[in-house]
């Protein structure tokens, strides 16, 4: 029995690690290590016969490795020759900007509130804007009024959230902090910028804490961002308990009610699973 | 002594793969094999070490190799997202060419020769142009004649050679042949645009061989293409004794001899080179 446990298991440890079924390949430190226990007893050729087999894989993962890496200073190349951008004194974009020059409409940021108005104008060019985004080709395409006076007005935007959001069509960078990834998803998911929204998400997801989850949830449904919806309400889930404690649980109840009406629809279906599958009811 | 030279090749071979200095590594089928040569009377411990070792290591590349999938996932999309292109019906663009929507200004091939003649027009924009090519932007930003009549001539190239290399700006793409490679890499040292050149060179050297070595030898040296220049010369230099009986060497001579002459000097700077290190000088 023992001897059939050790063969198995180390035929299991030597999949071809370059097959898709190697995801499931013991290669964890403990793994080892109660590989190494049930193999004790086998002598020399044994292990010398492990090590020539997981040399081969070490060797095949290295070659991987270094194609790999050649890849990305290809695709690196690429993007570079793809963007369309130039120096700048601007700190805050990290000394870049998209190119303004021979521009063909301008953009400008109308916010909202008492001191509302009209921002500094951000220059671009229409072909750019009608190929990242289906709603400004749309937009430019048809004789609107933006169209024909070759000027955009993008309400209840920041100028520097406008220009953040400009700066991206051009070069697929941005730098963001948290207020600028709402205010640029925001903007994504308006203009139907697919790429700059999953990037918006992702660093959202990963600044997510339980701190931070009810206002992430509102603020996922209202901009359609079912990722971030997901991870906010896994979180709020955990710690459901906590819930009513919270200052933006009260505050979303006067606002959307009906959204915390699903929030805890959610909460009370996950209690169900858990207790059929613990078997509490 | 045996011990001796055993535990320095164990050392080596596991060196830190993760380092630069891993390149040495003896990773090898044979290079294995003689460590296990050398290695054999050694017992199960030493085996079972030397395999967890690598475990370790084949661990370290695996992940690697799956941080740079991710990676590379990303690239391709960044990618992706900053092309300009639309579908078309082209076939040989793969149903792919750049947008010509809110074009600003016309390219047009003129080709020389009997048949010679204005071709169809290349529609484009300048903030394009001008972002890929240095010299398309010295073009257009001075009040040159193009600049004024939104209408660029490119002299000594085809339509579809134009079209290939517009298409590129937008895309970072093109199919080459090698006549294709040739026109693209002529237009790309012209245009300064960098990343083209060089695709098309890359292309051509793996393309290089005997029987084309000195046509691409003679256009390397016209186009300033300096790694093509260099592999075709290396071509050369080991067939050199055939060299004359080649009708392109005849033509060269007529064509450009001091291009002949700088050829000559080479293979003859090879020869003594090699001469001396061999000792029969």
């Amino acid at each position: 029995m023992h001897r059939m446990r050790a063969r198995r298991s180390h035929r299991f440890h030597h999949d071809d690690p370059g097959s898709e079924s190697d995801s499931s390949t013991p290669w964890t430190a403990s793994m080892r290590h109660k590989f190494r226990e049930e193999n004790e007893y086998r002598g020399a050729s044994f292990w010398m016969d492990c090590y020539e087999k997981v040399s081969k894989t070490a060797e095949k993962y290295k070659r991987a490795t270094e194609e790999h890496k050649r890849e990305i200073e290809d695709l690196k190349a690429k993007n570079f020759f793809l963007r369309l951008w130039i120096q700048t004194d601007h700190d805050d974009l990290g000394g870049r900007s998209h190119d303004p020059g021979f521009s063909d409409v301008v953009l400008f940021a109308a916010e909202d509130g008492p001191n509302g108005g009209q921002s500094k104008p951000v220059l671009a060019h229409r072909a750019v804007l009608a190929s990242r985004s289906p709603v400004f080709k749309a937009m430019l395409e048809h004789e609107v009024k933006e169209s024909q006076s070759n000027t955009i007005k993008i309400s209840e935007v920041s100028y520097d959230a406008l220009r953040a959001f400009v700066n991206y069509l051009y070069c697929a960078e941005a730098f963001l902090d948290q207020q600028m990834a709402y205010d640029l998803l925001a903007l994504a998911e308006r203009y139907q910028v697919v790429h700059l929204k999953a990037y918006c998400e992702k660093f959202l997801v990963s600044k997510l804490k339980w701190d931070n989850s009810i206002v992430n949830y509102a603020f996922a449904h209202q901009h359609n961002a079912k990722l971030l919806l997901k991870a906010a309400l896994s979180l709020i889930i955990v710690n459901k308990d906590k819930l009513k404690k919270r200052p933006e649980y009260s505050e979303l109840i006067k606002k959307d009610p009906c959204l915390v009406v699903e929030l805890l629809e959610a909460c009370l279906a996950k209690q169900e699973n858990t207790a059929c599958s613990t078997g509490t009811i």
